[in-house]
């Protein structure tokens, strides 16, 4: 059986437990007369879930639907400028924000298909988001007449289909009396696949009363147990291999274990093993980074040589969390055998050739730390080589990529929240360790570039909420122009977080990649400074512009107190060489180069 | 059969003829061995339709293509701020070029899935666009390996599946053998369906070399011809209800009579005939506004009085290229019985309650017209309203919406292309007549807020090249927001659009469909008149930004010659009052009001 397959008998299996739970909640509860707008039922479930900001943007489907919003107490609606930004934002928010989910509100048609590229993002990366679409009435879904936001040609249920290929869970609700059990059931999808979720919300259901008692009985938010017996079973393959390896492993994290909500059971794990740990790139802070058995980022060939040695000489790999893309493994460079690995993700368990479906990490990494205790001293014994990357001297003024990310590591703190734009920023991030608590936000396998302006607006959200510190964003200026609007937003939702912009003249992760010098990679240079006040900002109050040339400037600037401080919205132009680009980013398109045909045509150098 | 199944057989009977002619040329041609690469193909293919302009967003999986679209000499790539602007821009590049296409180039996953709002509203609304796609290798599509833009699951057919909603033909090119039959049967449908199709490019197929002489056969631009004896039916009953009505016919004229190209030939009807002749809202500016014969525009209940009741008191409604959307119609009160009603479609005719499936305008229109010519001289007595529009006199200073269409109506010229954003702005303009040669560009079916900023791209660079006039947007300050960053784009292309911002402090057409005063239909005020340089463009130099609060001031900013002259981009704020609207807006507000269930829940005062 497929561990899909057995993914979704699961989950049915435990729909049914809780509909058996709330029903037996409705038979007992003395206050069987009490109801409440479907609106306001589906709010009170994403309050259960931690829920305190929704995303999205207003259209005549959703307006019955945003007055329920606006006149909660809890959740607070944050009005984006279009609906991809609010997606992204939804994204963002459910990454920082870790066992809660995003939610993005959108109107039929227009205003969702607005936002299937950050709903498709958060399906391939994990993220648990909300999709709630206002549609028309159930009268309406039923005599399809021509509405404005259809295609014309009655055809009522292209706008789900088109869902159907980036959520796990799709609703289509189309009466009041199933409603409530249809939004529990892409509700419990949504968190504990951690992926997306489709809500369809008719014009009139949402104005209906329904019995409130079934609030009582709380979201199921753990994924289903693993059967004992076969649990048993591949926690004494994994104890027998770690033995014959003479407790010579590895751990490796990667970006599951953060989406799946285990930080804490790795955690565990790697403290009571003492095993050395390294982090793929998209599972950066999941472990903190200042522990002292952490060596750094494994990434296949592109990791530095002494963690490519230290993690391919293992003898045993224990991979938590993988998800093996391109850019995640160096271009598919481990260089590690199959019969040395074993890989924990959310649904199935992997030891060497063996797969088995149905036994997930939540609850297998708790009984395999148990039997690790009595482990011997051979695994303190290994050693982790030190993940350290002090600044260079470099003989110019010139803001290197070199020196760039060396020199912002050390202005960061304890606990903030480090946002990396795709390409340049997340490779740079790659060599340089963040402090203790710091949370690194990136979108290595989904890729789409202005991803991080909506996600920043939605992490700063988040933070804020969890008392995390202060949100930073690293992006060109290639990729900020695709969503730059939210940017209002952050200043109207008061959000503070400091934007660092590589001003370095186009998209130059894509110059890597192919066309150095094509025109196609230029973009139109922005008077950057301005920005911010034009967008409502007004400089020096709730707002500020930087300005920074040379090393100098931006070492002054990155030491300034009131710029620590980040008490308004600040944006940091740095001037940067349209060519220079960090080191990872460098091996990896040589890498995909190799990947990629491309013939001379002349355009380009390379 | 119906009308979906005769036309797709008819499309295939054309497909398989165009083949058939290509394989002649091929065998008499003496440079058998002349080859081309595939790119070069497709470009000279859209060459020959006529296409000049690409959008689009660079991305890795389409860098290649991008390579001959820079080389070539007669395509400039318009490289979009992001996709779904750019999607926005080829539909307004298509609807003013009219006869030609619209090209949006994307890459893999993250770039098309932000275009596919702007690939369903120009299927809804009947415009032909080409969504080129640039995807992974032909060997990578087979083995599906976890690549960045991928959703993570080896499901490499998710997009394709999504734009077979919203395309009416998809070719995935999976070798160069079939790469030009491929490309061919697409861009037929493309233009004599006039609806976006979708083409997959493979990043090694571009590059690979098939024989060029195919291109020597043109494509097919024209609908198939009808069936002569059904067609020579259809005119008889035509004629047959035209005399029983004693010649008392309007024409009522829609969008299809714009998007299928038949402007021609219902101008000619027109002329012939002297039936007195209506606009639908999309259909504004099919026939010109300046026609004796013209009446302006008909819209159900909201017509002006005097337009209602000449239509609706017509023996005989000839209508087409309907689109009878609930905003093209007052909300669907058209007061005309079927009995009263024939209709003429791009790919079927309705006479009465007969539907004839197969019978398209583009052929029946000149017969119809040949008919019409020896009518004697009843129609032409038949009395038509004067659609004037006189600036009222009001008494006091504030930019109302009574007075600003009236007002900017006498400031269009000759061949102005003027775009009109869903919402107050499209309301706005239809009760004003435009000058001979005018465009009128809106998107009342599909309706998505911000499309106009795209649009308008797209439209000023059609407009330049096929010599009409100035391209003049109307937006208000909420729409705006979505889009903005195409405003730098405009810059850089050198296009010279004049903006009137209509600033009423949020989304006022969502604000009279409900939530008059709720706070999710405000937005944040920004700096309109420092946009542009902030954008890119350097104020008095590449761009003007005005600020009028006044009916003087921007009855002297109208008049002023320099302004007129439109040298560069300009943007004018206009400040207006927040809670006003067009008429016609109202009175659809109010008949939607009646069709959206709300409830008051104390936060809207209607």
């Amino acid at each position: 059986m497929s561990s899909q397959s057995v993914a979704s008998l699961q989950t049915e299996v435990n729909r049914l437990r809780h509909e058996l739970q709330t029903l037996k909640v409705e038979d007992q509860s003395p206050a069987a007369g009490d109801t409440i707008f479907v609106a306001d039922y589906l709010l009170e479930r994403l309050v259960q879930l931690g829920v305190t900001q929704m995303f999205g943007v207003p259209g005549d489907f959703n307006l019955g639907f945003l007055d329920y919003v606006e006149n909660h107490q809890k959740i607070e609606w944050a009005g984006n400028c279009n609906e991809l930004n609010a997606s992204y934002a939804a994204d963002g928010y459910a990454r920082v924000k870790e066992g809660s989910i995003g939610v993005v509100t959108t109107t039929f048609g227009v205003g969702e298909l607005s936002a299937t590229n950050g709903i498709a993002g958060a399906f391939s990366e994990h993220v648990p988001v909300l999709h709630i679409v206002g549609v028309p009435s159930t009268a309406q879904q039923k005599s399809k007449p021509m509405l404005h936001h259809t295609l014309g040609d009655g055809r009522y249920d292209a706008y789900y289909k088109t869902f159907q290929q980036f959520t796990i869970s799709q609703a289509s609700i189309t009466d009041a009396v199933s409603a409530a059990a249809e939004i529990d059931r892409v509700l419990t999808d949504c968190v504990v696949a951690a992926r997306p979720v489709y809500l369809m919300l008719p014009t009139d259901v949402v104005h209906e009363k329904i019995p409130a008692k079934r609030l009582k009985t709380p979201l199921n938010k753990e994924p289903p147990e693993n059967d004992a017996e076969t649990e048993q079973f591949v926690l004494d393959e994994i104890m027998k291999l770690i033995k014959q390896a003479d407790e010579d492993v590895v751990i490796l994290v990667d970006a599951c274990a953060i989406r799946h909500n285990v930080k804490h059971e790795v955690a565990e794990l790697v403290k009571k093993s003492g095993f050395p740990v390294y982090a793929a790139p998209m599972g950066k802070t999941a472990i903190p980074e200042s522990y002292e058995r952490y060596g750094g980022i494994y990434v296949g060939s592109i990791s530095r040589p002494e963690v490519k040695e230290k993690v391919e000489s293992a003898k045993l790999i224990l991979s938590i969390g993988a998800l093996k893309s391109d850019f995640n493994t160096g271009n598919f460079t481990y260089h590690i055998p199959i019969s040395r690995t074993i890989e924990l993700h959310s649904d199935h368990t992997r030891v060497q050739f063996a797969a088995y479906h149905g036994i997930g990490m939540k609850h297998l990494l708790p009984k395999l730390t148990a039997h690790l205790q009595p482990l011997s001293d051979n695994a303190r014994q290994l050693s982790v080589p030190k993940f350290l990357s002090p600044v260079p001297e470099e003989d110019n003024d010139i803001i290197s990529h070199s020196w760039l990310w060396p020199r912002v590591a050390q202005f960061f703190k304890s606990k903030d929240v480090i946002v990396a734009e795709t390409g340049t920023s997340s490779f740079g991030m790659l060599d340089v360790p963040l402090p203790e608590g710091a949370v690194f936000v990136s979108q290595i396998l989904w890729g789409s570039i202005g991803w991080t302006v909506g996600s920043t607006l939605g992490a700063a959200l988040a933070a804020r909420e969890v008392g995390l510190g202060r949100t930073i964003l690293f992006i060109g200026d290639g990729s900020i122009q695709l969503t730059v609007q939210e940017l209002s937003v952050m200043m109207r939702m008061k959000v503070k977080p400091i934007i660092f912009l590589l001003n370095n003249s186009g998209y130059t992760i894509e110059r890597y990649l192919h066309g150095e010098k094509a025109k196609y990679n230029d973009i139109t240079n922005w008077r950057w400074t301005s920005l911010l006040t034009a967008l409502g900002g007004t400089e020096g109050e709730t707002c500020q512009s930087h300005l920074v040339n040379t090393k100098d400037e931006l070492d002054a600037l990155l030491k300034d107190e009131k710029f620590n401080r980040a008490e308004t919205i600040q944006l940091v132009e740095m001037k940067m060489e349209t060519h220079d680009a960090p080191r990872g980013l460098k091996v990896q398109a040589e890498l995909s180069g190799k990947t990629n045909k491309y013939i001379a045509l002349g355009l380009q150098t390379a």
